[in-house]
């Protein structure tokens, strides 16, 4: 990447519902995405375009995502309406070196499972609880400026056991009200791309409008934007070896 | 699983050519998957039986794959024949406890890049050059017994840079002759289920033949044997909470 | 590990002060030590014995870890007492196969500094409060027959960010009711050493009469105990070399 | 890090004996702590000074480590002369976040062990053998320009088994031409602190005026420079719970 440059962020979402219920148009009178595009477009150095599900080719045309360093991932309830094209066109790209950030009920969405391997596999309650944020890994660029824990006073309750291989680190540990834990924030590497999780953000909840959220989303861009971006992976004939095999 | 009970291993190969190749049937006469199946039922404790993607449901049906521990998977130029179906099947298995196996080119093999996410790209040279396998962990069960080098006198060159994620652990290094290395003994696990993939296995050279390979694979199907078979791993609503919420 | 002989395990303690301590003795009233080791020889497979900080070597001389498979290791106000050379010694011990298993306030104990490098740090309060252990890697030996999540009805406070590096597994996470989470069960590897941190275990609580966290330690008995026990890791000048470098 | 300071590099180094001995001063007349900063220095960005085992405080004064973003150290032959005391400050700073780049022999010093918990054990030879680097991790910022391979004529060998933690990111691995193969580059992080162990840089051989080397090495001081630097990692008493813990 060239410091110089601006990072390209595409904020994916469903929207296929939100815009019709109240409850989630007091909160985000012009959908979650559009919050989020937002408080990017604001933090410097970063360029965040919008795209949906309802979009030509589903908002992730290989023209889009050629020009998308960081893909934003909103998804709840419509997982099973993208298609296995489009979702292998995000994961092959995230192979190559663009990075994702998949957020709340992304981690059931196909491009996640696709590139992590496992189910996602949660238990869940929507219950108005608090949760509370811990920060695990405070070294970690994304908890930049974060502090050692931050109060979401409502959020969709996730809870362990988290269906996902071991991480690479596990930033955020959330604690909920009714009892429950979840490693909330947590990094992995897919070859080229950077794979950021993060779980709050029911559509109904204001946690993108919280700072520390918006902090923590901003630092998770540019921790995954790429440093390259490469072609393709195949698998070259090296026919000629670099040393002598016939002694 | 019950330490009483043997160990059910299905050792799949496609087996579509190499049955009318002099220069296969001269090294495993009557394919590899019997080599490997007879080493196995020689160690103790493990029962072996062999699958062939020409069998019904390309030897991968629910009733195989539902009486199977682990699964030993052999693949080279067949990888695009096997259906999404089947590879899905196989995947998800593991992800509910099955081990599995992957040899040689199975790094391309659609479970091994569903489970993954990765490309599992490599360079490669078919040089009858020698190979020489390093123990890069040797407190690794599946190390037991290995010494910390052993010679293979021709096998296919596969190279870094392999297209994997970080694993949980290195227990092999690959020399080559002419010039190149590779992490060639990996292993991974997702969810309920463990994954080692081994390099050796040129279908043209004796490595099955070979007893230190012979042993890395009886330690690997021990290692990989379920502790616990899961039924599903869904995401249930966890209505009560276990604290009040009311405060 | 001889799957016939039973594994040796050696609970140390320091036991200073806590025999002089009603509060303690009405919970333990021969030391917690007597506690974990009783229920160990009831498992079945594992020899148990106890040693103190009192003993003669502070209870780590070189015959007794010699006979040891696993140490288990709890200390809390005493850390500074323990002699460099003792500390050395045990360390010495896991890089070369012997498990160890450290105990709640372990976590700054001289062993556990030495072998994963970090301070260890957490925050703290005895407060009486409730603590909700759940189970973040089901699939894990240690987690076998543990259920999803198990509660303790009062245990000292550990917090995140907890000192530690990236373990191989996050097998427990602990709820608590004042607000704080912890990854409270945590595996590491050092060579041929296998390494378990389990918080729960303040001396006045009755933690280890529970029969979750017992088959808890039980189990992480039997994962670490060794495969192999080397004798030492120094760095041979290998001369000869295995190929021709004179080409 | 503010973007716009340079990175402060210390480079320490034993130089007792080199500068007595024509084979190395052919190679390194002022020594290769001096070419190491030279050709940092020359990198922007970088303000590398150079300290020695001669020094007062053994070149690693708290004042020098304070002033210190990334130290790089090399040392062969005196692991033994370095005080417990200058080991502990090394070791200290690095969990608080100073950077730290080992070279060479310096898997067998006391700040790598110390941070480390192992052994770091090797084999080894001198041979005048050729050495090639492969990069294992392409999309490491470590490897940034770097090529899948890279020829060291003539490297002191070294070999696994390699007595350290599964790293982070296996970023090297190197191929020997007498058989051997080592992980020649590794990544680890210790709370605040990154860590780089690189291997090449026999005191004899030109190694450090390889351009791929220097790369290699400018990308690894960029990398381990601190986001922040703590202050101490003590364990609080938190005796104000966040939340309730009288319901």
């Amino acid at each position: 990447m060239d410091a110089k440059k601006p990072i390209r962020v595409t904020v994916w979402n469903e929207y296929l519902d939100e815009q019709k219920r109240k409850d989630i148009t007091d909160v985000y009178p012009e959908g979650l995405h559009k919050t989020i595009a937002d408080f990017l477009n604001r933090a410097g150095g970063i360029e965040a375009k919008t795209s949906l599900i309802g979009d030509p080719e589903q908002g992730l045309s290989g023209e889009i995502l050629d020009a998308t360093d960081v893909l934003i991932w909103w998804g709840h309830v419509h997982h099973g309406k993208v298609t296995d094209q489009a979702a292998a066109r995000v994961a092959d790209q995230v192979r190559r070196g663009m990075g994702i950030i998949f957020l709340h009920s992304a981690h059931r969405a196909k491009p996640f499972t696709a590139l992590l391997g496992t189910s996602g596999r949660i238990s869940w309650r929507e219950a108005e609880e608090r949760c509370r944020v811990w920060t695990a890994d405070p070294a970690h660029p994304i908890a930049a400026g974060v502090p050692d824990q931050f109060l979401l006073d409502r959020e969709e309750m996730y809870s362990e056991p988290f269906g996902v291989p071991e991480p690479e680190s596990t930033v955020f540990i959330s604690w909920f009200q009714g009892g429950n834990v979840l490693r909330s924030g947590l990094t992995f590497r897919r070859e080229y791309g950077k794979i950021f999780y993060f779980q709050p953000g029911h559509e109904t909840y204001p946690s993108y409008h919280h700072e520390t959220v918006q902090r923590i989303m901003i630092n998770a861009a540019r921790w995954a934007a790429p440093l390259v971006r490469v072609a393709d992976r195949d698998c070259p004939n090296d026919k000629e070896s670099l040393e002598r095999i016939d002694v």
